[in-house]
């Protein structure tokens, strides 16, 4: 099938750009609440899993053992702006476990936010992989690996333990089976496992209700969720969507942003998640289509659902200040 | 009509997401030669007709009194990178007019090049209107005004004669009518006027042939475009797809992109000119959608195939240099 155009950018009185896109809503039955296009079609979470991928460091114990509070089990499930604040803790992470930025295997990048990255290049010569948006993930699996008296080298790699693990809470989670034909590399170095959007957001729902899930995974999950939301901008940053989106209901509303236009969700308070995909990739629509999802489950009078249904709506202005035109969200989520 | 799907992104073996989009190229005589999805719909040229806007500078004399070569005039046609050769030769520009910077109204902006962003981050507290990458077609602008005796003050707006003199030229060139309705406001404060993209390649075409041209405003038209493939680095810069097309074949491909997916071409020898716009707005699949149709107009055998083929189809490394998939043109480019 065909997937509708979700999102609109307008430039004068013209439609200039148009993102088309799927959304699944799932509760933790796996029942889908609402939908928009093709949710059967699988897609890589990237980096919008990274709170599943985070359930063996809690479930290992060594979250505990190593006296992770919110703020770095949030860094743990983050894709992070790289600012100051991100790269201390990941490097304080690694020295709970005895290591330091030698054992990250996922590479060195500058910020992806403009103004963090000028912070940057006056500061350092060259980013380190401490500086990389995965970088907490990273030390969190680093941290799980150690507890578990798991050499740490190579944990990014396919038949690695950790990653073994991994893509056990993967499978279970969203009830699927992954073979190698569903496996790319991610940005990071790790492996991602294509999954049905519908598939990926029941994973999420069961995350944040417990629905199906041993007593150990469904208290892991929370925790995880309860984390991000505690601590949004440990999960992304100054400027960024998913740290934005959950200020807007402190404590209400879970979201992950991952690379090529995904996004998933969670509102525990009404037992359900969302996972959906801009077919394109492109983040501004992802943000949007996110935005207008939370909004239908939340009363249309009160105030988070106008926050956030300005959130799928934003002016796009120029180097002048001039409104030129908005990337909105379709009549697709009308109704 | 639905636009087909005309570039994938891949990883591992699969289709992560998928850009649509339409092509129309055109003679010179107005006959579409090839073309993909809905030619008719009107799009915004953005910054790929500059080549248009300069029409003035060169028919006014301007470009002739105040001495400009090859490199003002690909400036004048440039989204340049805002490297310091740019900064430096729009300033030079503005110079020969008796003006600076405080004349320019195109506002400030860093680079769009990680690259020299990063080096502009370190010599400079803030980037000003001449680091625009609109700035040399600002210069010409301004020069134009000038040598013509009009106040460039507010040669920004829809009314000034300036606009009105590149509106006309639009007009004739694409062989549209221009309402207040099909204008918006561009990145860079001047207005943008959409028009069909049959229409937009025919304007090229007629450019690159001089078909229907009187023979000022042919003179003119080769001009610049012989102007942009003598000095591609001054249409754009250092890894930037506009350049390194040009460069691909010196003297034989004329380019230039412009915001949210749209790419304008000409192959002067062939008489063709290419119009093309990814609907969604990305970037990366207008230059595999360019690189594609360019191509078709080439020797299969040839260097200048093989290299506009293999720019079709981009590899993606990660951040550890890992091949994770590539961007690639579909086969909705075959036959």
């Amino acid at each position: 099938m065909t997937n509708p155009v979700t999102v609109e950018v307008t430039r004068g009185l013209l439609v200039e750009s148009r993102h088309r896109g799927a959304v699944a809503v799932v509760d933790g039955d796996g029942k889908l609440v609402f939908s928009l296009g093709d949710v059967e079609a699988a897609v890589f979470p990237r980096s919008s899993c990274k709170a599943m991928q985070a359930l063996p460091l809690v479930e290992s114990g060594a979250a505990d053992a190593y006296g992770f509070g919110d703020k770095e089990l949030a860094l743990a499930c983050a894709s992070h702006n790289g600012e100051e604040e991100h790269v201390a803790l990941a490097r304080s992470m690694l020295s709970r476990a005895g290591r330091d930025a030698q054992a990250l295997e996922c590479g060195a990048h500058w910020s992806m936010s403009q103004k963090i990255l000028i912070q940057q290049a006056r500061m350092l010569d060259a980013p380190t992989a401490l500086h990389n948006n995965c970088s907490g993930k990273h030390a969190g699996f680093i941290c799980a690996c150690c507890h578990q008296d798991l050499d740490p080298k190579g944990y990014v790699g396919y038949q690695h333990p950790l990653q073994v693990e991994i893509r056990a809470a993967m499978e279970s989670l969203t009830g699927t089976v992954i073979g190698a034909d569903s496996c790319g590399t991610d940005g990071c170095s790790i492996p991602t496992y294509a999954v049905p959007l519908r598939s990926l957001a029941h994973g999420f729902a069961k995350m944040a209700t417990g629905t199906g899930l041993d007593p150990l995974r469904a208290k892991a999950s929370r925790r995880l969720i309860e984390a991000c939301m505690a601590e949004p901008f440990y999960v992304a940053g100054s400027g960024r969507a998913c740290t934005a989106l959950m200020q807007i209901a402190p404590g209400r509303i879970f979201c992950k942003t991952g690379a090529e236009g995904v996004f998933c969700a969670a509102i525990p308070e009404k037992g359900i998640a969302i996972a959906l995909k801009c077919e394109d990739g492109m983040t501004r629509a992802a943000e949007a289509m996110v935005a207008a999802t939370l909004a239908r489950f939340f009363e249309t009078e009160s105030e988070v659902h106008a926050a956030l249904i300005a959130y799928a709506a934003t002016p796009m202005r120029n180097w002048n200040g001039i409104h030129v035109g908005d990337v909105r969200v379709t009549s697709a989520f009308a109704g």
